[in-house]
């Protein structure tokens, strides 16, 4: 038993040695490398990925994981080797029914669509990246095949990133959202000028703007020695162990939150990457359990902790000291207002609170309609802009802020985007559980200490690597299933506040 | 045969793709990984470098080249197909007398030496690293063994590097270098103060050190849009592919020749890498054919080009331009003059080109009696400052500028640091007969204008990658046998009238 066990440990060590090594190729195509580099690196990309995959589905390996099952039948359930084997058997199952070429495909395509997407947004022009995002949608309907589904097309590709997640529920939980946010966005939208935010539009030095973030994570807890943070076009988190996990940001000279919150945000991604416990360490268990999860981390730090009152009752006065003329003339309730300031706006990365979520409907619905052949390719621009008028009252001036904004298709990814919400609505009902659980968060978020937060969340989440599933999680956490509750009564009393509804 | 022939080149893709990945890890390893990052870091190098080892020794790619031999019996010797079998066959050889874990052994341990190399060289405490090197060389012997030799245990490690060069034929060069240059640096040493070169040792902004070398081998034709410079301890080049070449350089502000002559000598690898032809991309011998090749073209772009006074007349006025007061009291001459000073000096890679072979011959002997066991590793300290009297005339002040200078033995390679000084030999080789060839060359450099001498070099050296040895390569450019006495007759010009001897 200890000999098998060692044996599965050991191939997934190595399987993780290539998908981590994969990771880095797709960290440093987004931050270094240079145009003439995509090319080989779709090859690298698609051999790697390809060979992680071969390795995985071996016979081996599922005789292994058959055999260890039998082994553990008494194991405890939250041990490391009996969620290995739980967590690795269900990977498995998933794993044997994806054709190898199909995996390599992926990779390939993607790797050249990034490219394309690159400049088709550069460009603002859809039509240069639509062959590629045809490509693309045509190998998701494979894949969605290929896995098998009950209901929609929809549901394997979203299990991919939150397993067991289902459409129909997505969808309910969009309803909950659509009926409580369309008119709080009418209500908010007749008083737009209640909060000014012109104070984040001035001109912020870059390297200022960089030194202040870095402060922020480092005092949040970021461990640089097993970390960094670098620049790309789209900001993003990736890990190659949970000893080296690697943060983006990018910086706009002209809009203070870009940076700001881009940094907290992949920030909270990081603190989970960096939390997983040791134990686990390529095991294919050391990372987070599911994107919402990942999600609702990255939001927990970014708005829970970041767009409080309570941080910048901290954070204000030393903001004021790196940027003197900038803020002169605005007090801590003024800012406080600013970041927190709602308007039906193009970009999903830079939305409200209130908004956002409104984003994420759009772009579920559309890839429903992309999979399902109710929307052609060609006419995504128009869907697009469509949606964006029904659902904020706006319209894209150009594809590069529409169908353009988003890195995920290019990278292949479909059934996606609903991580985001759900990781919003996720991140209030664990952090009202933190708040039970810590009297005195609010005044040590005033005090700038983080640390008894930090430790609560590794204790409750972080450690635990994927070890349960998202539902097992947040039943675990917060003692209830995941619901929209929390979240709306969070948004309603902190909007109805600030815009004194 | 076509299928047969595309069959090799597809698995040779394939294990170049995880070569190139290796690759593109090795480089992160020194430019941004964090120190967490280290012991994953190691697991995957081995991996990925056991993995393409296993990928190339198999049953399959032996029969493959042993029927494409007899297919290509009246092939051209220099097509591509030819080269690509001849090569190929060649590698193989060698790869199928190495055991799978001993290459994995290599990885790990040299990721490992790594790190302790660079803490050791931080704190000039050599006692940190000694356990990693005698690691090192127990490999390295077991290696040479596995690999078989004849003559010395020195010849298969040599091999690896420089294919076909031999212990014997390293020493006898040496010793003539040696009769020319311990005289020559004894005239010298004589006359130390006839150059001043204290000019270059004053303040020097970072950013625009960084700039100028950028400017300049832009102005070599180094080609950013596939490829890109960043910094490292120890600067370095390698390629992820023929269109992604990577330079490292490192800037001190208070010597200037340090990233100045990095970034040219780097450049030089570069343009070597992006030159080969792209019908070879992939193929295993996209690459330079042995390192004395391509240290034969980092040091024609850094020291006959870089250090030329032709190259000076044109960049002086540059120079001054963008650092005014650092060099108002110094005219082109006295420029010239202080950066082809020389003098005996402790760090290798800083050393004046007269100086130059003895820090290689040094290590060339060392790295023999640590093989043979003629010196214990313990005591390699010692040896080193005992050479370096007896070579130089001076004492180094510590480890840090002694032993423990280089990165080659904590990356687990014996049998490298010969290919500098035959690097040397051979660059004053191919320039004579470049010189021959295009007899405006001096106008031209004097113009700040590099196009024609790279035409020649791409077409004459680089667009071959690996299709010659290093020895048919010399003798189909210039149309000699490698020799030193190219190389001595430039040194003894150049040096005799610097120093009017």
């Amino acid at each position: 038993m200890e000999d098998r066990l060692q044996a599965l440990k050991t191939r997934l060590g190595e399987i993780q040695d290539l998908n981590r090594a994969a990771a880095l190729l797709g960290w440093d195509q987004q931050t270094y490398m240079p145009p003439g580099g995509a090319a080989a690196r779709a090859e690298q990309l698609a051999t790697l990925q390809k060979t992680a995959h071969n390795w995985f589905i071996t016979d081996e390996i599922g005789e292994l994981i058959e055999a260890l099952r039998a082994d553990g039948a008494d194991w405890d359930y939250d041990s490391d080797e009996a969620s290995i084997v739980r967590v690795v058997a269900r990977d498995y199952e998933k794993a044997r029914k994806v054709p190898s070429e199909l995996v390599a495909e992926f990779a390939r395509v993607s790797a050249l669509a990034f490219e394309a997407w690159t400049k088709a947004r550069e460009q603002a022009d859809f039509s240069m990246f639509q062959p590629h995002l045809e490509k693309i949608v045509d190998l998701n309907v494979r894949l969605a095949e290929a896995l098998g589904y009950e209901d929609r097309l929809y549901d394997p590709l979203l299990d991919q990133f939150e397993p067991e997640m289902k459409t129909a529920k997505v969808t309910a939980i969009f309803d909950d959202l659509k009926a409580e946010l369309l008119p709080l966005v009418e209500a908010i939208s007749e008083r737009i000028d209640a909060v000014d935010d012109s104070v984040l539009h001035l001109d912020y030095d870059e390297q200022k703007q960089w030194d202040l973030g870095v402060e922020i994570i480092k005092n949040f807890g970021f461990d640089f020695t097993r970390g960094r943070q670098d620049k790309s076009v789209h900001p993003f988190t990736t890990a190659f162990s949970i000893s080296d996990v690697r943060l983006t940001t990018r910086i706009d000279t002209h809009y203070l939150p870009a940076a700001l919150f881009g940094s907290l945000h992949e920030c909270g991604h990081g603190l989970y990457e960096q939390g997983v416990s040791l134990s686990l360490d390529r095991s294919s268990l050391d990372d987070g359990t599911s994107l919402g999860i990942h999600e609702s981390q990255s939001r927990l730090w970014e708005n829970l902790v970041g767009r409080s009152k309570e941080f910048w009752s901290h954070y204000f006065p030393r903001l004021q000291n790196v940027f003197p003329s900038q803020l002169a003339n605005v007090d801590v309730e003024g800012f406080y207002r600013a970041i927190n300031r709602v308007e039906p706006s193009f970009i999903r990365v830079e939305a409200d609170e209130v908004t956002y979520n409104l984003h994420i409907l759009l772009r579920f619905e559309l890839e429903n309609d992309m999979l399902e052949g109710k929307v052609k390719i060609a006419d995504l621009p128009d869907a697009w802009n469509e949606k964006m008028e029904t659902y904020l009252g706006i319209l894209p001036p150009d594809d590069a802020q529409g169908v353009l904004q988003d890195i995920h298709w290019s990278g292949g990814m479909l059934g996606y985007f609903p991580t985001y919400s759900l990781g919003n609505l996720i991140s209030v009902q664990i952090f009202d559980q933190v708040k039970a659980d810590i009297p005195s968060l609010a005044d040590q978020i005033a005090a700038g200490k983080f640390d008894e937060l930090l430790n609560w969340l590794r204790e409750n989440v972080y450690q635990h690597g994927r070890k349960y599933t998202p539902a097992e999680l947040v039943k675990r956490v917060t003692g209830t299933d995941l619901t929209a509750a929390n979240y709306i009564t969070y948004i309603r009393s902190k909007f109805s506040d600030i815009y004194d509804l």
